[in-house]
């Protein structure tokens, strides 16, 4: 037997504290298994949720759901791949075989584990280390595709799949002319906001973009839509600018019941909501309107394998306005002050190079 | 000037209190009304909610959203009518002209009339009277159909469409043989739920039927769909039936948060609700829940005119099924004695005739 190994890995201590330690390189558990020799991890905006203590989970577990890197081990099981690929991840792993994947449902895989987390029974290590496992790896892995450069592929690993599922939830399901001419309204412009933007000029002229943050609506009027500051009182703005009607569809991108209470607020009657925030709270909604307006919502988390390959292909044609987001490149070992830039919302997003 | 001319007319007088009541004979108001000698108005179960006080509206004013006559009167825009048109009613207005009756969502039509309630300005007399006046003619009749008998025409005003649109919303939307092997449950099983139940089964072979009343339930079950008292735990035998996943879509015809609250229990991740009640309470969500299940949730009125030509296809098919659910006719001076058989669930509906 090989002598076993270490590597160097983000840590989850406690709220507000992650330490880079020294922890044994994972090893196949499972024939479906592979082991990823990393390159490059990300930091999201849904690691803020355990790290600010929102989400209460054991300490202990590595953190990391967007990652990409190389094949370093396989198990005799996993079909499709060599040692050596370029391969990234989806953010949560699938079977590739149950009712929900072959329905391309994969974000409700009966067997789906989440990276990078450790709440609940299918939290897994996740990729912010040396090398990372990787269950059912023959349907969480993809070979790395080559209409994106390898600095932004981690973006495939969870949030522009998760910003074009917003999108595209009622949009791609519209006649085309009826969709350009609607008005697409983007509650939340963080970085998976501006990634549903990204993803809804495909298909949508007019955009509005909302959120408390100037600087962020400054890059979503750079990506061509029309900004809205929170305190602004964007229901009657989005009121004037739809002949008093109300928007079309709104992606709610944010995760919260203010968010959802103005995307109610917001909707056209018979128009509809796409919910990809992670939801937390009791969300109340008054009867009446909801009957009034003949309003369809959506929720839920996205289904990164499913829908891969169109996700991919509207990255490959907007990558270069999106590249801000990737622009801040750290060594594994300054994860501690990382998470603290990220925290005070000094960077986008942080890629980690181990 | 013709002498004014005076009709039998329903009165709404109160809580628990309808009479029969001498009252004018409508005229044209506008060039775009019609006035309709009625040949039969039913009885719905939508008007219990006024008369049980659940909803309140001023007194005074005819009920009666379900109804079916000739034309007696034309005003000078109306078109594509000749006096003496045997034609039935939607049960609200529509202009025909605006953003939502173009988008055939006319249910909001800007300028919709809602026959027979007290309640608000855009409610107007109804049809259990001698004569009605309906605006916006040219949109809001249809000349009778031919393909289902004339003592059936009522339900095309209302409660088949309604159950139509609840069952169609999702399942004429997606693939011939993923439809056909779903599973659909129908929360309540009044005349709506019944009309639901008919209509899905044009695209789904397995149909749960859940409700608190057996007798609803033989019917349902005479229909092809499994009968599941609502006392008889259905989350659980929902489960049992779907290989543990929750039914694919859910059918909410009852129009109160607790069924709401079970339509969220049996949907299985990535499934379908479909709500036609009129919804009067507070609706409260666990949002975790809802983000867990990916659940997509469509509200609001059927858009009768919308959605008329389909809905009349299907009836055609299956009104010998339906008969039973028109049986009980009554002359409208016996009004009062009806109301309270209805009430007390003696009847499926009562069909009025002058």
């Amino acid at each position: 037997m090989a002598q076993e190994k270490s590597m160097r890995a983000v840590v989850f201590k406690g709220v507000g504290n992650v330490q880079v330690e020294d922890r044994k390189v994972p090893t196949i558990r499972d024939p479906r298994d592979a082991i990823i020799k990393v390159t490059v991890a990300a930091l999201c905006g849904s690691d803020l949720h355990w790290y600010r203590g929102h989400q209460e989970t054991p300490t202990g577990f590595i953190p990391g759901h967007e990652f990409a890197g190389v094949i370093h081990e396989l198990g005799s099981q996993v079909t499709g791949f060599n040692i050596g690929d370029s391969v990234v991840a989806t953010f949560t792993t699938q079977c590739g075989e149950c009712f929900y994947c072959k329905r391309k449902q994969t974000s409700r895989c009966s067997q789906s584990f989440l990276f990078g987390n450790g709440a609940g029974n299918t939290s897994i290590d996740g990729g912010q280390a040396e090398y990372v496992r990787v269950p059912f790896a023959s349907s969480t892995l993809i070979v790395r595709p080559k209409e994106i450069p390898e600095c932004m592929l981690v973006l495939m690993g969870d949030i522009f799949p998760t910003g074009y599922f917003a999108a595209s939830r009622f949009l791609k399901n519209i006649p085309q002319d009826e969709a350009k001419s609607s008005t697409t309204v983007v509650v939340g412009c963080g970085p998976v906001g501006i990634c549903a933007i990204a993803a809804a000029s495909k298909w949508c002229d007019n955009i509005i973009a909302i959120d408390m943050v100037p600087e962020r609506l400054e890059e979503a009027r750079r990506l061509g839509a029309k900004p809205i500051l929170h305190s602004d009182d964007p229901a009657a703005k989005v009121l004037a600018s739809t002949e008093g009607r109300g928007a079309d569809f709104v992606l709610e991108v944010v995760g919260n019941a203010a968010a959802m209470e103005l995307c109610i607020q917001l909707v056209r009657p018979f128009g509809n909501i796409s919910s990809v925030g992670v939801q937390t709270e009791e969300l109340v909604f008054n009867g009446p309107t909801l009957y009034a307006k003949n309003v369809t919502i959506a929720w839920g988390r996205c289904p990164v394998r499913g829908i891969f390959e169109e996700a991919l292909a509207r990255l490959s044609e907007v990558h270069e306005k999106l590249a801000f987001l990737c622009q801040c490149r750290m060594n594994l070992e300054q994860a501690p002050e990382a998470y603290k830039l990220f925290n005070d919302r000094k960077v986008h997003k942080v890629l980690f190079s181990p």
